[in-house]
């Protein structure tokens, strides 16, 4: 596999063989390490300095369960520190079809134009592209598959992308066209923009270059009979996908409402999986859809509007609830509009969520109403400045609005677990060099690290007990699953893991090395941080540790000498 | 001398002996010093745990030169680390006046209610002034004068400390009454304004209470000596103040012009220290004022307008500079209108003439367009969101309008200096603790540290070689200043510094013990910085290193190797 690395500023580019050190890395490792050796760490993340790199995985193409992740990594200006930012879609596999572990866009235009890149097996055009600008991404993937046919697979960025707001995601289109899958956290979309970069068009192509699998039987044996356990476990996301845990989170009393005030919701029975389900069912959606090429988990979905016309797609637990129950809507025909504004206009739907949140704080919308977060998000295509302050996201948007109330760690908006009832999820918030990210250290209802023989080691969910042991080791395993280009879904038996790793590359992978392999990742991660300037802080801010969440009255109580554990075991 | 802690939780208060710790502390190393010991490092700016300090320096009242300086502290919500703001003014005499180091103001009101704070020798009165919402300084203390008399002294808030705003200053009454004198930097009228504190006043007391002098005559002889010597080597800012400045600025191509792209202004005739001098003489209002009781170099003025009414007073260079030339307007009465109104709505004329030139950068106004910068100004009082966006300071508006141009260190905005020609200053603005702050370290032209027998070894002003030496000794001696509470433009040679200490109380200082003394104040401002999770950067954006400055074409070469030097002597 090789590298495809981009000059914006000379129009440039160059395939180059992995150097050797390289030869490894994949993935979230792959994009980190890059960022780690080549972006200087004070650089500003939406200058010419900063680097944006897409790598896809080593099971890409493979039977390895849900193998079509993209990575999307560089400086991030939502956090200041290092991103990695995770997207399924089709772009990893068309990326890996071209022979290419990852692109690399550097520097700058000079000239104030919008570039489409066509990229191909030997080449790249930069094709300027007015007629783009200010497009949302729906239109902006129309108007691409109109030209270019609706085989080709792309990345794109909305109006809030070519502003350079801090919320700004990638889009990635999905095995329908649909530009709604997203590399949504961290501002990923800001730092394309800078680029000058609106869309990339990987055509499809008969010629498939992935590199031969080393031992094709044995890899085959483990993948099918992986397949085989992994899909009923996974029956919750196969049926309700991931919205199956808006009634379980509401029930343990860690679902944010009205701004992480309160842990239950009690319009939830109108938001649930359940209802999701069923209203999908009813109107001729898709109940369950595939986010990439090889997905076997299928905890997508397509949701349709009372005429059983597409809304949106990837209508999931996290923007549900953000958007949902921690804004007071009740009304999930309102949360899906929400949901597809934000695809369109190329906004994270967590850090939305928190922003909207920010701004129902400020006074500048009512709490519970839909119609103004609506308003709000479609301004972002005019430039509208209560917009753009939101789409800055909720840390930025809370200094203009003078609010003191806001769930962020590094800068960056809690997802849709209250800390003070998932107390693992605080422990990642914390200590996760991606600032508040639920996916660098899931720790969800019943998830446990590798040491499965004393699962009560690791505590309950709602007790501190545990939750340092149980965030390092999901930290590492999370690493590895965005590394190796896999969906976190598939959380893999480590065993497996490595035994598959080395039947696809002869790495002679085993527990030990996979454990270190996730060590490197995060202590690369840390180290750039340092080197940016942003100490760990390990710190939830105060009001989770000062107010008790109803109904359970819970607090946080792990502090940074204790959470610094986390860290120091990498 | 005693401190007075009020609590605004409870509407308590306390007056206390200080600690033994704390008993040669004062001004800087008082508020800097109870910030490290009391305030939570991580704590939220804006929120209950964060205390903002006022406190006066050792020589308060006496004839020591210009002793009358406030230090305001606290945890910046625009840098994120600790800040001392240094104002004229009347209030840090009458706090001495008091028998009172310092006043600590603590916690929030759990009601939505704006408070004036009335202190006097034994009492504070905490009275509801509804009636205060939204007003201006000028109003504020119009009103207040009207109820209390005109001798009060006032520290006050306008609209933009009340919205939490991170370029909102605390102003203070000056020897005439007006709230031209503002602890400007780092958004100190935002934390007052947190805690809901509109105003305090401080009554003229006619039983002053300050510590006596351990030996009177000799300081008496000290201090007199010192004055004869001091005036006629300030006669530069005796006759045009600081405005004398613009005119050496630009000659030697520093001057700030067009958000830093040029060091030279074609219209700086129109905006000169001589053509200011003049246009006050012309019209009758006074070319140079004292900012605070006991100031021997009157630095400050009175300026009016055509009808030779009262504009604005305190009107200095770098509010010139960075709301003129830094934003092409060349128009003196636009300036001091721009100046009138910053003091008016409370906020940081430096860091709002950064922010404008982010806004015309965006193009929300015009290069040059002085009213549209007047009407955003005025726009804070009602709350305008573009308005609230550039109240926010530089670097955020930065992010809200996708602008990556910022003169910036820390998030706080460049003071009037070219650091390409005035390379001393970028080592201060890159290595202070307080973010880019021309007072931490003010090498202006012909300034020198203390190797007094070596004037070479500190390089020309535009040479990097010996700007090291400089930038440590500067920022040592700048502390000291802070200090002890005088003005910094007494610069004082630290042999007389040290001598007038010792006959001041008697603690026998000399000069390795100053330097000790401003060691430590640094390297507790740096310790909080560190535990509030902020690396100290020791650098500059990548533009003043990649572009070269016209008309001399210098760039900034001091790289952050290099400049870690400075603070690894402290």
């Amino acid at each position: 596999m090789k590298f495809l690395r981009i000059n914006m500023n000379k129009k440039s580019y160059k395939f180059e063989n992995l150097k050797s050190d390289y030869s490894m890395l994949a993935g979230r490792a792959l994009t980190s390490k890059i960022i780690l050796d080549e972006v200087e760490p004070t650089c500003n993340p939406l200058g010419a300095k900063n680097k944006i790199i897409f790598a896809n995985g080593i099971f890409v193409g493979t039977s390895f369960p849900c193998p079509g992740r993209l990575s999307v990594g560089a400086k991030s200006p939502l956090t200041g520190g290092i991103k990695e930012s995770n997207s399924g879609g089709v772009a990893a596999t068309r990326i890996g079809q071209l022979g290419l572990r990852a692109i690399i866009i550097e520097e700058i235009p000079e000239e104030d134009e919008l570039y489409t890149l066509i990229i191909s097996k030997s080449k790249v055009e930069f094709v300027k592209s007015p007629e783009l600008k200010g497009n949302g991404n729906y239109e902006t993937v129309a108007n691409l598959m109109n030209k270019r046919g609706n085989k080709i697979a792309t990345l794109s960025i909305g109006p809030a992308g070519e502003q350079l707001l801090a919320a700004a995601t990638v889009a990635v289109s999905d095995l329908f066209g649909n530009p709604a899958r997203h590399a949504g956290r961290g501002g990923m979309g800001a730092v394309l923009g800078s680029k000058k970069v609106k869309a990339i068009v990987l055509p499809k192509t008969s010629e498939i270059e992935y590199d031969p699998i080393k031992s094709p039987e044995e890899f085959k044996k483990l993948t099918t009979e992986y397949n085989k356990i992994l899909i009923p476990k996974k029956r919750g996301l196969t049926v309700y996908g991931t919205s199956a845990l808006v009634r379980i989170a509401d029930e343990i009393g860690g679902l944010p409402t009205k701004n992480f005030r309160m842990g239950s919701f009690d319009q939830m029975d109108n938001i649930s999986g359940e209802r999701i389900y069923d209203t999908i069912i009813s109107r001729g959606g898709r109940p369950t859809e595939a986010c990439s090429p090889g997905c076997v988990i299928r905890c997508s979905n397509r949701y349709v509007d009372k005429e059983g016309e597409y809304l949106t797609s990837g209508f999931e637990y996290e923007t549900i609830v953000l958007n949902g129950s921690n804004l007071l809507i009740g009304d999930l025909d309102t949360i899906a509009q929400i949901d597809r504004t934000c695809d369109d206009m190329g906004v994270d739907t967590i850090e939305m969520g928190n922003a909207m949140a920010v701004a129902m704080e400020a006074g500048l919308v009512k709490w519970g109403d839909g119609k103004g977060v609506l308003a709000l998000l479609r301004g972002i295509a005019e430039g509208v400045m209560e917009s753009r302050i939101v789409a800055s996201g909720a840390s930025t948007a809370a200094k203009v609005l003078g609010v003191t109330r806001v769930p962020e760690c590094m800068g960056q908006g809690f997802p849709a677990y209250d800390p003070r009832v998932f107390k693992g999820m605080g422990v990642t918030y914390a200590t996760s060099p991606m600032g508040a990210d639920h996916t660098s250290g899931p720790a969800i209802p019943g998830r446990i690290g590798w040491d499965t023989d004393n699962p009560e080691s690791y505590g309950d969910l709602k007790e501190s007990k545990g939750k340092i042991k149980l965030g390092r080791e999901l930290e590492i395993i999370a690493s590895l699953c965005d590394a190796f280009g896999f969906c976190y879904f598939v959380w893999p038996d480590l065993e497996f893991l490595a035994e598959a790793i080395t039947a696809r590359y002869g790495w002679n992978f085993d527990f030990d090395r996979l454990i270190a392999y996730g060590k490197m990742i995060l202590l690369n991660e840390h180290e750039f941080n340092a080197r940016a300037g942003i100490l760990q802080k390990n710190l939830l801010p105060s009001f989770f540790y000062d107010e008790e969440l109803p109904p359970t009255n819970q607090k946080f109580d792990l502090k940074p000498e204790k959470l610094k554990e986390v860290i120091d075991y990498f």
